[in-house]
């Protein structure tokens, strides 16, 4: 218990409370539907972010001060281990996440890579038993490594297929042996930059065979996690194949892959394809793909993934509708895939980071609950449809009409005159109204 | 009192009311800071969204049941004088504005157009006796007409720059007459499209010309109201003059404009140009040019100005924040330069986006007031840029350091760390914490 | 021959030729790869920008004037009629496009708007005898007049639904009166404007419903024109179902229609969805979906859709690339939606736009070929892939590989080293050599 | 000469041919209007991204393979240094440009990277003595290390400013030293991210006496090049305040400035803030304050700074149309702040891209000398604007005209009506027509 002295264990202190080491709003025993909230929201925080990054961006160096940092290599990686399961600790968050390159170096070889990976996984593994968190879902990172310049899966070089597909088999064996629930793929080099330079069907093949092979071998090992991809539209790659919820859906199914994998929606990444975050849970859920979230927001003003955590109470609130809806997020959660600004580079912003972004949820849950319980929209909806229940809507959903019979319908009423608004503005105002006052009650 | 039948005066009921025709935050009695709601917000109606126009995009015709659609020519112009009052009066608003082209229509020539603005404008006199409304601004429609296709005061066509000024003139006359108190140009066709078929110096001149002779005639006739510029970046045109506050600040000095004008800052043109609204507001009030506001909001997702009712309460609030360290708007306002969406056709949509503007301005301004007494980030900025006032900071600020001493300096330190998180993050929590906790007090 | 009595038939010229009313570039006997260029190009013409909007846009009305703007109603449906097969002649275009409402005015019921359909369409029949113009493809305007406010397959009001569908069946009729090639749809209040009043799953089944209707009921008269779906990401609504091409082929596959539509690819309509013009030519080439284009081009800029005449010789030659390597378009064509900018409102200026797109795609069809004939960018291609075809990379294209396999391999290698440059600044100076010399020989 | 073995002198060989090393566009001894094209065209090579940069990005480590990289700390700034005079000869450019730390580490304290700088800048200094090469301007980075995290002559810290100052002031000398002809601010820290922790008006001012004490000390020393800002409207700041031209000449103004800077304006920093390239230039120009150029480019859907090598001709044509009518640059040139993708890591590419901006550039001067000489545009221009030379127009620009003069004008013509297209579609086909056939000549 060393890294951060400073702070106690996080508790719950209600909205009064003006410390910042406190949560406001999360409270992990309330009870919302039968569930408690943590069983409800199940954070998880993201390693690399947290422990790994430091603050740089394309025209600064790294800013953070980190206590670990007197230390390098393996000993880094190491005292990093020790960090984290002390955040996690007094941050009562149940899950965590992490690409391989986060918890060790890269060797020289893959087999020295794998062997830090070996080491620090025993460590964790030790560190799990005396801890009551868990792994949300491991990956590889297959786009740091200039050997993935041109793609990983869908290099045009087949001995990085080979690599590409090595860490992944090892994370694989990892994410079985920690009890990883879930498995993420992130194709940040997956894409073009040039459509001129590009083989783009034989890409996506590839990307399809890379696919069925990890889903394989999982089988092969037993390792039944669930399988997620993260759709990014771009950055770094100027075009990525996963752009997005619908695209992603579209390529599993021209695979066969639909039933193998579920996504994992990420907020500033839908926010890049020009969608909303809560958009992207929809299409997911009415899909049956809604698997898990990176749960972070973007600032709709810049052009690149910010990766801020997540504070904005609309966004918090109009996904947890959606997440509630689907019933929760079976073995996913929300990850902070997000990180402190550069100019946030206390070791105590971790803190009020993480614990701004449970707060938002936490508030966002409640609303959006009680904007369920309330049928608020759920009533306006079922009236709007009603048309779909009976007489001609009625057929059309039953398959009984046809065009024939349709045209016959429009040209006995002649001319259909709207009647009825859509009253967006009204369903504005209301989610005002809940959320300025459910936290009252 | 025919046209609104099954509305009444809309009336404050609180936050737990459900009738939707009720203020449930905007109490325009309940006092802040010594001023009562209605004094500070100083709301007015956009006349054009409101009764003029009805919900065509560029792909739809008009949508908009009016109870005075059954009118046509100077019959409609009358019955929308008769509505706008009703609707004043049942919303309670203390202020109204307009364009020429929104109360009466264009005749055949300009002499025939000024009788026409001569009729409406008498009826509007005289229903303003009756009434409590009054003028915050009205301008000149310079962008409509295809005369001003290409620009108004920057047409290349003298003409129609003539023209123009006879229009402005025309409204400073009528200003004066209903006793507006501010007056606005908005340059939606000052602009390029292409800027090889154009002269920008000449055209950039001429408007510096215009706006000159604009003010000589607001002198001559003493009209006093206070000139506001309103920046737009782009749309209609594809480059805007007045493309944002810096650019139009920028402009004004250039022709010596800078003392008769201030700005009318509209949230969703902010946006467009790449800034938040509070970004404008706050660049504006440091240049002492914060004139009045159009209230409205964008969304994030879309190009155009969709001018969508504001709702968005961290928007109101960070506006209201501004305003209030401005000490209010002066004589300008918030006007509503917001229409409903094309699927909110009915006229009590015109009540329930009114009421959810001005709600969700009263929200912002009594959580905005509160975090200005709890001296919230007061406090912090007062700290963060504590070392201007002593030492080598108070040599720069008060203009004693040259390169050599500041050098001196920098030697004698040596290194400079960074020692204080910006902590952004925790700013944010701070916002939802007292957005959701404000009103409950 | 009334409506452009200053223009003679249109010729090629030659680049050296200064006539504004001649083809520099565009040749239509020229042979290119064995075909002439006007089989090449299949160009058409867009009725409704050309002969029936008139430079409206959100801030200004109408500026176009046109010789047949004296007629009214029904007989300027007729006059319309005149000019197009005039300017058809006059420009040489092989095709034209239609939807219902721009040949003929909507009447007060669906029964009136038939007959309007009827009467116009028989004198367009009629002019066709006479003139070597083919309807490249007809359809129905599903978002302009109010009834669809809340959309058309996809509205909350199944009336609505019903009269979309008489719409269509109509159209059906028509496309097998005139020869139609193809027959398209464009979903323009196909989407959603607030996730809360909507039921999204619902309103995807019905749309997929309703295709399915279409299809039958040309099979049941023998219409054997190709479907087309016009992806678009937004506007005019907030956010529309089939925004892009692999959206549009990700649902087409979800509701088994995959073999009964292509798409028909629109320029700024994927510059909008954040893609290349090529981009999404080559997403549906390689999925076997491309199937017609609709010519233009947007300003990057600006955020809507601008449908500007395309003269960009990159989209124009990269866009021809793609089409070549699909064999050509099929029954598809290049349908220029494009409209004139508000200011060039001249009838000159159509001519002018016209020519300026076809000289365009003429320049862009001769770079892009001789690209491919000295198979510039293939042989590069196939270099860069070339790790696929023997080894590791033959054992994964032909599903022999295994992540047990591919780790032994990458185990056996140690390390990849990148050792190929993508060479995308060299690619680019190549296309720039090309079009600056190709048209010199 | 050991770092580009492979590589000879890169001498102009025509557009025929084939050698990639070889410009191919771009010959320095051609004249056009009585200058060389060396003479005209004045390119620099940017240390940083050529020597200094390794093609790492926010999800990616560096990739490139250069010849130096063997080397360390002042041995590998030594070894640049070699590596970059040797690639300025065979390049054959007048220019180069640095930041202080592209050409040699920073120390742990300001007075050892004042000695490295000496170090480095000696040795540069005995090299351009056996080269043609000069310096065109040189900088202090101020954004890059951590103790600029929060500004750097808008820091919140006294200490920051008088760093910042002190840095500035040595490459100040240096600039004398090496015989600079421009010396740069780009403020990339300059700006804020949040504005509630932010004293806007004190940043402002602090930037304004910054810029005055540079001014100052310059004299003092008798440093007379030509002082430059660089605006930029975001990244790596969420809000930078040298947003764009406009707002850096309103700033400028602002501060008594507006005789002591002109302005380095860069292609992509056009484009993030909503302006073409040409639109900058233009608006420089007609202030008088073009002063240099960033020649690179940005990738229109992308939404940050991807400084790629110009190859647009598009814009090198009307980048050149502004250039020329302003007389040249001056001091100025035509610096390639650009750099090679990260997918393009082989020292090859170095020279490609060079290349291929250079043509580019020489492409666009002779289609932009050829459009001025025909006067294809001025004479439309002159035409356009002819209204003001005589009557009432000519009364506008001579301050004859007031508000009541133009009313009675207005009033005798009644109504304008629009007579003169703007042509945009023929002004872009006439561009094409040059760009096509301009070097054919």
């Amino acid at each position: 218990m060393a890294y951060f002295e400073n702070v106690n264990k996080i508790q719950y202190e209600g909205a009064k409370s003006n410390n910042p080491f406190a949560f406001k709003f999360y409270n992990p025993e309330e009870k919302i539907n039968g569930k408690t909230m943590e069983e409800f929201l199940r954070f998880g925080v993201a390693y690399w972010h947290t422990f790994t990054a430091g603050g740089t961006d394309p025209f600064g160096s790294a800013t953070a001060i980190r206590n670990w940092d007197k230390y390098t290599g393996m000993d880094l990686a190491k005292a990093r281990v020790e960090a984290a399961f002390e955040f996690f600790g007094k941050l009562g968050v149940p899950y965590f996440c992490f690409h391989d390159v986060d918890i060790a170096p890269e060797g020289d070889t893959l087999a020295e890579s794998n062997k830090n990976q070996d080491t620090i996984v025993a460590m964790i593994k030790d560190y799990m038993k005396d801890s009551e968190v868990k792994l949300l879902w491991n990956t590889a990172n297959n786009f740091t490594n200039p050997r993935f310049v041109h793609g990983a899966a869908s290099s045009n070089n087949a001995d990085v297929f080979a690599y590409a597909a090595a860490k992944v088999k090892k994370q694989l064996e990892i994410g079985k042996e920690l009890g990883g629930e879930n498995f993420v793929f992130w194709g940040g080099r997956e894409g073009y930059e040039s459509l001129l330079n590009t083989d783009l069907k034989l890409e996506q093949d590839n990307l399809g065979r890379f696919f069925q092979l990890a889903v394989d071998y999982a089988k092969e090992i037993g390792f039944d996690a669930q399988f997620l991809i993260e759709p990014k539209p771009k950055e770094p790659t100027t075009h990525q194949y996963d752009f997005d919820v619908a695209t992603t859906i579209g390529f599993l199914r021209t695979y066969g892959l639909e039933n193998d994998f579920k996504l994992n929606i990420e907020a500033n990444h839908a926010t890049l394809a020009g969608h909303t975050f809560e958009h992207e849970l929809r299409w997911a859920r009415i899909n049956g793909m809604l698997g898990s979230v990176d749960a972070n927001q973007g600032d709709p003003l810049l052009g690149w993934d910010t990766d801020e955590f997540p504070t904005d109470l609309y966004s918090t609130t109009l996904a947890m509708y959606e997440i509630i809806k689907n019933g929760g997020l079976g073995t996913g959660g929300l990850n902070f895939d997000a990180k402190i600004r550069r100019g946030s580079f206390e070791q105590d912003d971790l803190f009020h980071a993480h614990i701004a972004g449970m707060d938002a949820f936490a508030i966002g849950t409640k609303v959006a609950n009680k904007l369920i319980e309330d049928k608020v929209f759920d009533s306006f909806v079922e009236e709007r449809y009603a048309s779909y229940t009976t007489g001609i809507g009625k057929d059309i959903v039953d398959g009984k009409a046809t065009f024939t019979s349709l045209e016959d319908h429009a040209l006995k009423i002649g001319e259909v005159t709207p009647n009825k608004s859509g009253r967006v503005e009204s369903i504005k105002a209301t989610i005002n109204k809940y959320l300025v006052t459910s936290l009252a009650e």
